[in-house]
Protein backbone atom coordinates (compact mmCIF):
# COMPACT_ATOMS: atom_id res chain seq x y z
CA UNK A 1 0.00 0.00 0.00
CA UNK A 2 1.01 3.65 -0.41
CA UNK A 3 1.57 5.58 2.64
CA UNK A 4 2.25 9.23 3.46
CA UNK A 5 3.55 10.91 6.40
CA UNK A 6 3.14 13.77 7.19
CA UNK A 7 5.58 15.45 9.37
CA UNK A 8 9.36 14.35 9.38
CA UNK A 9 10.17 14.42 13.19
CA UNK A 10 10.27 11.53 15.81
CA UNK A 11 6.99 10.30 15.28
CA UNK A 12 7.04 10.40 11.73
CA UNK A 13 10.41 8.99 11.26
CA UNK A 14 9.43 6.09 13.49
CA UNK A 15 6.24 5.38 11.66
CA UNK A 16 7.58 5.95 8.53
CA UNK A 17 10.18 3.09 8.84
CA UNK A 18 7.93 0.64 10.62
CA UNK A 19 5.57 0.94 7.76
CA UNK A 20 8.71 0.65 5.23
CA UNK A 21 9.69 -2.74 7.32
CA UNK A 22 6.03 -3.97 6.85
CA UNK A 23 6.61 -3.68 3.35
CA UNK A 24 4.78 -0.53 2.45
CA UNK A 25 5.97 1.90 0.05
CA UNK A 26 6.04 5.08 2.41
CA UNK A 27 6.53 9.19 1.16
CA UNK A 28 7.12 11.38 4.36
CA UNK A 29 5.87 14.88 3.53
CA UNK A 30 7.05 18.21 4.69
CA UNK A 31 7.11 21.96 4.48
CA UNK A 32 9.88 21.77 1.90
CA UNK A 33 10.41 18.92 -0.83
CA UNK A 34 13.44 18.02 0.35
CA UNK A 35 13.40 18.64 3.71
CA UNK A 36 17.23 17.10 5.82
CA UNK A 37 15.55 14.86 7.99
CA UNK A 38 13.12 12.96 5.52
CA UNK A 39 16.45 13.06 2.86
CA UNK A 40 18.13 11.48 5.60
CA UNK A 41 15.26 9.13 6.85
CA UNK A 42 14.63 8.14 3.32
CA UNK A 43 18.20 7.08 2.65
CA UNK A 44 18.57 5.58 6.01
CA UNK A 45 15.64 2.95 4.80
CA UNK A 46 17.19 2.39 1.29
CA UNK A 47 14.16 1.05 -0.07
CA UNK A 48 10.40 1.91 -0.34
CA UNK A 49 10.82 5.22 1.51
CA UNK A 50 10.13 8.25 -0.47
CA UNK A 51 10.13 12.46 0.28
CA UNK A 52 8.44 15.11 -1.40
CA UNK A 53 5.92 17.91 0.33
CA UNK A 54 3.06 17.67 2.49
CA UNK A 55 1.13 17.82 -1.17
CA UNK A 56 3.24 15.38 -2.59
CA UNK A 57 3.07 13.21 0.19
CA UNK A 58 -0.45 13.54 0.59
CA UNK A 59 -1.68 12.93 -3.44
CA UNK A 60 0.95 9.68 -3.12
CA UNK A 61 -0.96 7.46 -0.49
CA UNK A 62 -3.93 6.11 0.00
CA UNK A 63 -3.67 6.25 3.66
CA UNK A 64 -2.47 9.67 5.38
CA UNK A 65 -0.90 9.48 9.18
CA UNK A 66 -1.10 13.32 10.91
CA UNK A 67 2.45 13.27 12.38
CA UNK A 68 3.52 16.84 12.67
CA UNK A 69 3.26 18.78 15.67
CA UNK A 70 -0.20 19.63 16.83
CA UNK A 71 0.23 23.34 16.46
CA UNK A 72 1.21 23.23 12.72
CA UNK A 73 -1.30 20.28 12.03
CA UNK A 74 -3.89 22.40 10.47
CA UNK A 75 -1.63 24.55 8.47
CA UNK A 76 0.23 21.35 7.49
CA UNK A 77 -2.96 19.59 6.04
CA UNK A 78 -3.87 22.77 4.09
CA UNK A 79 -0.26 22.46 2.47
CA UNK A 80 -1.40 19.23 1.98
CA UNK A 81 -4.27 20.35 -0.02
CA UNK A 82 -8.04 19.28 0.50
CA UNK A 83 -8.28 17.30 -2.88
CA UNK A 84 -5.05 15.34 -1.80
CA UNK A 85 -7.00 14.19 1.12
CA UNK A 86 -10.42 13.32 -0.62
CA UNK A 87 -12.03 10.28 0.59
CA UNK A 88 -8.88 9.35 2.42
CA UNK A 89 -8.40 8.13 5.47
CA UNK A 90 -6.46 10.73 7.58
CA UNK A 91 -4.70 8.69 11.05
CA UNK A 92 -4.35 11.76 13.44
CA UNK A 93 -1.76 10.77 15.63
CA UNK A 94 -1.22 14.59 16.84
CA UNK A 95 -1.94 16.71 19.88
CA UNK A 96 -2.81 20.54 20.04
CA UNK A 97 0.38 20.75 22.99
CA UNK A 98 1.66 24.33 23.66
CA UNK A 99 4.95 23.55 25.27
CA UNK A 100 6.53 27.11 25.62
CA UNK A 101 6.36 26.82 29.61
CA UNK A 102 8.67 23.64 30.44
CA UNK A 103 6.85 23.44 33.56
CA UNK A 104 2.88 23.64 32.78
CA UNK A 105 2.04 22.06 29.37
CA UNK A 106 -1.36 23.42 27.72
CA UNK A 107 -3.58 22.37 25.25
CA UNK A 108 -4.03 25.45 22.41
CA UNK A 109 -7.58 23.66 21.78
CA UNK A 110 -9.38 21.16 24.57
CA UNK A 111 -12.48 20.80 26.70
CA UNK A 112 -15.17 22.34 24.58
CA UNK A 113 -13.56 21.55 21.19
CA UNK A 114 -10.29 19.67 19.90
CA UNK A 115 -7.72 19.25 16.94
CA UNK A 116 -9.19 16.37 16.05
CA UNK A 117 -12.77 18.03 15.33
CA UNK A 118 -11.24 20.92 14.04
CA UNK A 119 -9.20 19.11 11.33
CA UNK A 120 -12.44 17.18 10.55
CA UNK A 121 -14.24 20.40 10.07
CA UNK A 122 -11.73 21.71 7.52
CA UNK A 123 -11.74 18.57 5.96
CA UNK A 124 -15.09 17.37 6.04
CA UNK A 125 -14.64 14.82 3.08
CA UNK A 126 -11.96 13.00 5.08
CA UNK A 127 -12.11 10.08 7.22
CA UNK A 128 -10.18 11.59 10.35
CA UNK A 129 -9.43 8.85 12.85
CA UNK A 130 -7.81 9.98 15.84
CA UNK A 131 -5.82 7.52 17.65
CA UNK A 132 -1.63 6.73 18.93
CA UNK A 133 -1.43 10.23 20.28
CA UNK A 134 -2.05 8.77 24.06
CA UNK A 135 1.76 7.21 23.45
CA UNK A 136 5.03 7.95 23.20
CA UNK A 137 5.91 6.93 19.59
CA UNK A 138 8.39 4.28 20.77
CA UNK A 139 5.32 2.13 21.84
CA UNK A 140 2.92 3.50 19.32
CA UNK A 141 4.83 0.85 16.67
CA UNK A 142 5.78 -1.51 19.28
CA UNK A 143 2.97 -2.21 22.52
CA UNK A 144 4.43 -5.53 22.73
CA UNK A 145 7.55 -3.94 24.57
CA UNK A 146 5.14 -3.30 27.44
CA UNK A 147 5.40 -5.82 30.01
CA UNK A 148 1.39 -6.11 29.63
CA UNK A 149 -1.23 -6.13 27.04
CA UNK A 150 -2.46 -2.26 27.14
CA UNK A 151 -5.32 0.13 25.78
CA UNK A 152 -5.42 2.40 22.53
CA UNK A 153 -8.38 4.27 21.45
CA UNK A 154 -9.76 5.26 18.11
CA UNK A 155 -12.05 8.59 17.48
CA UNK A 156 -14.13 8.84 14.37
CA UNK A 157 -17.04 9.82 12.54
CA UNK A 158 -16.90 7.11 9.95
CA UNK A 159 -17.84 3.33 11.45
CA UNK A 160 -16.11 1.87 8.17
CA UNK A 161 -12.90 4.26 8.51
CA UNK A 162 -12.71 3.41 12.47
CA UNK A 163 -12.52 -0.36 11.88
CA UNK A 164 -9.94 -0.30 9.39
CA UNK A 165 -7.61 2.15 10.95
CA UNK A 166 -8.39 -0.53 13.64
CA UNK A 167 -7.44 -3.33 11.52
CA UNK A 168 -3.84 -1.34 10.92
CA UNK A 169 -3.72 -1.11 14.33
CA UNK A 170 -3.79 -4.82 15.18
CA UNK A 171 -2.08 -6.30 12.52
CA UNK A 172 0.58 -4.07 11.70
CA UNK A 173 0.93 -2.57 15.40
CA UNK A 174 -0.16 -5.21 17.31
CA UNK A 175 -2.39 -3.54 19.44
CA UNK A 176 -4.36 -6.05 20.30
CA UNK A 177 -6.65 -4.47 22.15
CA UNK A 178 -8.64 -0.72 20.50
CA UNK A 179 -11.40 0.93 22.00
CA UNK A 180 -13.35 2.86 20.43
CA UNK A 181 -14.50 5.92 22.25
CA UNK A 182 -17.09 7.47 19.55
CA UNK A 183 -17.11 10.26 17.41
CA UNK A 184 -14.15 12.54 16.92
CA UNK A 185 -15.57 14.98 19.96
CA UNK A 186 -13.85 12.04 21.63
CA UNK A 187 -10.58 13.74 20.41
CA UNK A 188 -11.10 15.92 23.67
CA UNK A 189 -11.15 13.21 25.79
CA UNK A 190 -7.53 11.83 24.89
CA UNK A 191 -6.11 14.93 23.66
CA UNK A 192 -6.48 16.03 27.20
CA UNK A 193 -5.17 12.91 28.50
CA UNK A 194 -1.87 13.83 27.70
CA UNK A 195 -1.58 16.28 30.78
CA UNK A 196 -1.57 12.96 32.80
CA UNK A 197 0.46 11.39 30.16
CA UNK A 198 2.87 14.23 30.99
CA UNK A 199 2.55 14.13 34.70
CA UNK A 200 3.16 10.21 34.64
CA UNK A 201 6.28 10.87 32.43
CA UNK A 202 7.68 13.49 35.13
CA UNK A 203 6.66 10.80 38.06
CA UNK A 204 7.89 7.65 36.60
CA UNK A 205 11.22 8.88 34.96
CA UNK A 206 10.58 6.87 31.64
CA UNK A 207 8.36 7.72 28.16
CA UNK A 208 7.73 3.69 27.72
CA UNK A 209 4.63 3.04 29.19
CA UNK A 210 0.78 3.09 28.80
CA UNK A 211 -2.43 2.49 30.87
CA UNK A 212 -4.39 -0.89 30.82
CA UNK A 213 -7.84 -0.35 31.75
CA UNK A 214 -9.39 -2.74 34.61
CA UNK A 215 -12.63 -3.61 35.17
CA UNK A 216 -13.92 -5.11 38.31
CA UNK B 1 -9.57 10.00 64.34
CA UNK B 2 -12.39 13.04 63.86
CA UNK B 3 -12.94 13.44 60.07
CA UNK B 4 -15.37 16.03 58.37
CA UNK B 5 -16.75 14.86 55.13
CA UNK B 6 -17.94 17.62 53.06
CA UNK B 7 -21.24 16.70 50.70
CA UNK B 8 -23.71 14.05 51.50
CA UNK B 9 -23.83 13.29 47.82
CA UNK B 10 -23.12 9.30 46.52
CA UNK B 11 -19.24 10.15 47.10
CA UNK B 12 -19.55 11.81 50.54
CA UNK B 13 -21.79 8.92 51.44
CA UNK B 14 -20.15 6.27 50.13
CA UNK B 15 -16.47 7.73 52.03
CA UNK B 16 -18.38 8.55 55.03
CA UNK B 17 -19.87 4.80 55.40
CA UNK B 18 -16.36 3.78 54.48
CA UNK B 19 -14.79 5.96 57.32
CA UNK B 20 -17.41 4.58 59.91
CA UNK B 21 -16.68 1.22 59.39
CA UNK B 22 -12.77 1.58 60.22
CA UNK B 23 -13.98 3.01 63.28
CA UNK B 24 -13.97 6.65 62.62
CA UNK B 25 -16.34 9.48 64.03
CA UNK B 26 -17.47 10.86 61.14
CA UNK B 27 -19.80 14.43 60.81
CA UNK B 28 -20.91 14.68 57.22
CA UNK B 29 -21.17 18.85 56.24
CA UNK B 30 -24.32 20.10 54.32
CA UNK B 31 -25.51 23.52 53.10
CA UNK B 32 -28.17 22.94 56.26
CA UNK B 33 -27.76 21.64 59.52
CA UNK B 34 -30.44 19.19 58.74
CA UNK B 35 -29.83 18.15 54.93
CA UNK B 36 -32.39 14.71 54.59
CA UNK B 37 -29.79 12.44 53.09
CA UNK B 38 -27.12 13.23 55.21
CA UNK B 39 -29.74 12.39 58.27
CA UNK B 40 -30.68 9.26 56.47
CA UNK B 41 -27.22 8.42 55.97
CA UNK B 42 -26.48 8.94 59.69
CA UNK B 43 -29.19 7.08 60.97
CA UNK B 44 -28.27 4.64 58.72
CA UNK B 45 -24.98 4.07 60.42
CA UNK B 46 -26.51 4.04 63.77
CA UNK B 47 -22.86 4.94 65.33
CA UNK B 48 -20.07 7.49 64.98
CA UNK B 49 -21.88 9.63 62.28
CA UNK B 50 -23.15 12.66 62.29
CA UNK B 51 -24.40 15.25 60.71
CA UNK B 52 -24.51 19.35 60.43
CA UNK B 53 -23.39 22.62 58.20
CA UNK B 54 -20.29 22.72 56.27
CA UNK B 55 -18.97 24.62 59.25
CA UNK B 56 -19.89 22.26 61.75
CA UNK B 57 -18.43 19.72 59.87
CA UNK B 58 -14.87 21.39 59.54
CA UNK B 59 -14.74 22.41 62.33
CA UNK B 60 -15.01 18.69 64.03
CA UNK B 61 -12.89 17.30 61.55
CA UNK B 62 -9.13 16.04 61.84
CA UNK B 63 -9.01 15.69 58.63
CA UNK B 64 -11.70 17.14 55.75
CA UNK B 65 -13.01 15.32 52.62
CA UNK B 66 -14.13 17.27 49.91
CA UNK B 67 -16.82 15.12 48.36
CA UNK B 68 -18.84 17.85 46.76
CA UNK B 69 -19.88 18.53 43.58
CA UNK B 70 -16.90 20.44 41.68
CA UNK B 71 -19.38 23.56 40.71
CA UNK B 72 -19.90 24.12 44.19
CA UNK B 73 -16.72 23.03 46.22
CA UNK B 74 -15.12 26.84 46.64
CA UNK B 75 -18.68 27.89 47.62
CA UNK B 76 -18.85 25.31 50.01
CA UNK B 77 -15.45 25.70 51.50
CA UNK B 78 -16.07 29.40 52.00
CA UNK B 79 -19.18 28.14 53.69
CA UNK B 80 -16.63 25.85 56.02
CA UNK B 81 -15.26 28.80 56.85
CA UNK B 82 -11.28 28.96 56.36
CA UNK B 83 -10.94 29.00 59.92
CA UNK B 84 -11.98 26.00 60.36
CA UNK B 85 -9.95 24.32 57.77
CA UNK B 86 -6.66 26.25 59.17
CA UNK B 87 -3.67 23.66 59.28
CA UNK B 88 -5.57 21.00 58.48
CA UNK B 89 -5.76 18.51 55.44
CA UNK B 90 -7.93 18.75 52.73
CA UNK B 91 -8.75 15.85 50.77
CA UNK B 92 -10.08 17.10 47.66
CA UNK B 93 -11.93 14.57 45.53
CA UNK B 94 -14.32 16.53 43.51
CA UNK B 95 -13.56 17.31 39.24
CA UNK B 96 -14.66 20.65 38.06
CA UNK B 97 -17.49 19.30 35.75
CA UNK B 98 -20.14 21.00 34.28
CA UNK B 99 -23.04 18.16 33.30
CA UNK B 100 -25.28 20.95 31.27
CA UNK B 101 -24.36 19.01 27.95
CA UNK B 102 -25.28 15.49 28.47
CA UNK B 103 -23.00 14.37 25.35
CA UNK B 104 -20.21 16.64 25.97
CA UNK B 105 -19.15 17.15 29.56
CA UNK B 106 -16.62 19.98 30.10
CA UNK B 107 -14.91 21.27 32.99
CA UNK B 108 -15.23 24.71 34.50
CA UNK B 109 -11.75 25.12 34.89
CA UNK B 110 -9.00 23.58 33.19
CA UNK B 111 -5.96 23.59 31.01
CA UNK B 112 -4.12 26.79 32.45
CA UNK B 113 -5.77 26.12 36.36
CA UNK B 114 -7.38 23.35 38.11
CA UNK B 115 -10.26 23.54 41.04
CA UNK B 116 -7.41 21.82 43.08
CA UNK B 117 -5.49 25.05 42.73
CA UNK B 118 -8.05 27.11 43.34
CA UNK B 119 -9.02 25.81 46.56
CA UNK B 120 -5.59 26.05 47.41
CA UNK B 121 -4.96 29.63 46.23
CA UNK B 122 -8.28 30.16 48.57
CA UNK B 123 -7.56 28.50 51.34
CA UNK B 124 -3.59 29.20 51.97
CA UNK B 125 -3.26 27.87 55.21
CA UNK B 126 -4.56 24.26 54.40
CA UNK B 127 -3.10 21.49 52.95
CA UNK B 128 -4.79 20.39 49.82
CA UNK B 129 -4.08 17.24 48.58
CA UNK B 130 -6.03 16.06 45.03
CA UNK B 131 -6.68 12.78 44.63
CA UNK B 132 -9.46 9.60 44.52
CA UNK B 133 -11.15 11.86 41.50
CA UNK B 134 -10.22 9.69 38.85
CA UNK B 135 -12.10 7.04 39.87
CA UNK B 136 -16.59 6.43 40.67
CA UNK B 137 -16.62 6.35 44.11
CA UNK B 138 -17.41 2.34 44.56
CA UNK B 139 -13.74 2.54 43.17
CA UNK B 140 -12.63 4.71 45.78
CA UNK B 141 -12.91 2.60 48.96
CA UNK B 142 -12.90 -0.40 47.60
CA UNK B 143 -10.09 -0.80 44.88
CA UNK B 144 -9.51 -4.47 45.72
CA UNK B 145 -12.76 -5.05 43.62
CA UNK B 146 -11.45 -4.58 40.58
CA UNK B 147 -9.54 -7.85 38.97
CA UNK B 148 -5.83 -6.04 39.33
CA UNK B 149 -4.36 -3.46 40.75
CA UNK B 150 -4.73 -0.10 39.78
CA UNK B 151 -3.16 3.36 40.13
CA UNK B 152 -4.15 6.37 42.53
CA UNK B 153 -2.76 9.47 42.06
CA UNK B 154 -1.96 12.65 44.80
CA UNK B 155 -1.08 16.06 43.91
CA UNK B 156 -0.62 18.68 46.34
CA UNK B 157 2.59 21.19 47.46
CA UNK B 158 2.96 19.40 50.73
CA UNK B 159 5.16 16.49 51.17
CA UNK B 160 4.27 16.13 54.17
CA UNK B 161 0.72 16.45 53.42
CA UNK B 162 0.65 13.84 50.61
CA UNK B 163 2.62 11.71 52.75
CA UNK B 164 -0.44 11.15 54.99
CA UNK B 165 -2.80 10.87 52.11
CA UNK B 166 -1.02 7.89 50.67
CA UNK B 167 -1.11 6.21 54.29
CA UNK B 168 -4.88 6.81 54.43
CA UNK B 169 -5.09 5.22 50.51
CA UNK B 170 -3.35 2.41 52.09
CA UNK B 171 -3.96 1.40 55.35
CA UNK B 172 -7.92 2.86 55.32
CA UNK B 173 -8.87 2.14 51.26
CA UNK B 174 -6.45 -0.40 50.18
CA UNK B 175 -4.62 1.58 47.67
CA UNK B 176 -1.23 -0.43 46.75
CA UNK B 177 0.04 2.05 44.45
CA UNK B 178 0.21 5.77 44.63
CA UNK B 179 1.31 7.66 42.42
CA UNK B 180 2.70 11.23 43.62
CA UNK B 181 2.12 13.29 40.97
CA UNK B 182 3.42 16.54 42.29
CA UNK B 183 2.39 20.29 43.20
CA UNK B 184 -0.75 21.09 43.26
CA UNK B 185 -0.90 22.31 39.88
CA UNK B 186 -0.18 18.53 38.70
CA UNK B 187 -4.54 18.90 39.70
CA UNK B 188 -4.73 19.96 36.19
CA UNK B 189 -3.70 16.63 34.40
CA UNK B 190 -6.51 13.98 37.12
CA UNK B 191 -9.08 16.89 36.77
CA UNK B 192 -8.80 17.01 32.88
CA UNK B 193 -8.20 12.55 32.63
CA UNK B 194 -12.22 12.80 33.82
CA UNK B 195 -13.57 13.86 30.15
CA UNK B 196 -11.29 10.04 29.45
CA UNK B 197 -12.78 8.65 32.02
CA UNK B 198 -16.70 9.25 30.80
CA UNK B 199 -15.76 8.18 27.42
CA UNK B 200 -14.38 5.03 28.86
CA UNK B 201 -17.58 4.93 31.14
CA UNK B 202 -20.02 5.03 27.93
CA UNK B 203 -17.80 2.61 25.60
CA UNK B 204 -17.06 0.25 28.12
CA UNK B 205 -20.86 0.36 29.73
CA UNK B 206 -19.32 -0.02 33.14
CA UNK B 207 -18.21 2.47 35.88
CA UNK B 208 -16.26 0.17 38.12
CA UNK B 209 -13.17 0.50 36.25
CA UNK B 210 -9.62 2.48 36.34
CA UNK B 211 -6.42 2.91 35.02
CA UNK B 212 -2.89 0.88 35.42
CA UNK B 213 0.08 2.56 34.53
CA UNK B 214 2.32 -0.74 32.46
CA UNK B 215 5.87 0.17 31.45
CA UNK B 216 8.34 -1.23 29.77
Amino acid sequence: MNIAVLGSGEVGRTIGSKLVQLGHEVMMGSWEEANPEAVAWAKREERNALFGTFANAAAFGDIVFNCTRGSVSLDALYAADAKNLRGKILIDTSNPLDYSDEKHWKLIVSNTDSLGEQIQRAFPDTFVVKTLNTVHNTVMVDPDKLVERTDIFVSGNSAEAKKKVTMILQSWFHWKHVIDLGDISTSRAVEMYTLLWRSLRLATGAHRFNIKIVSA
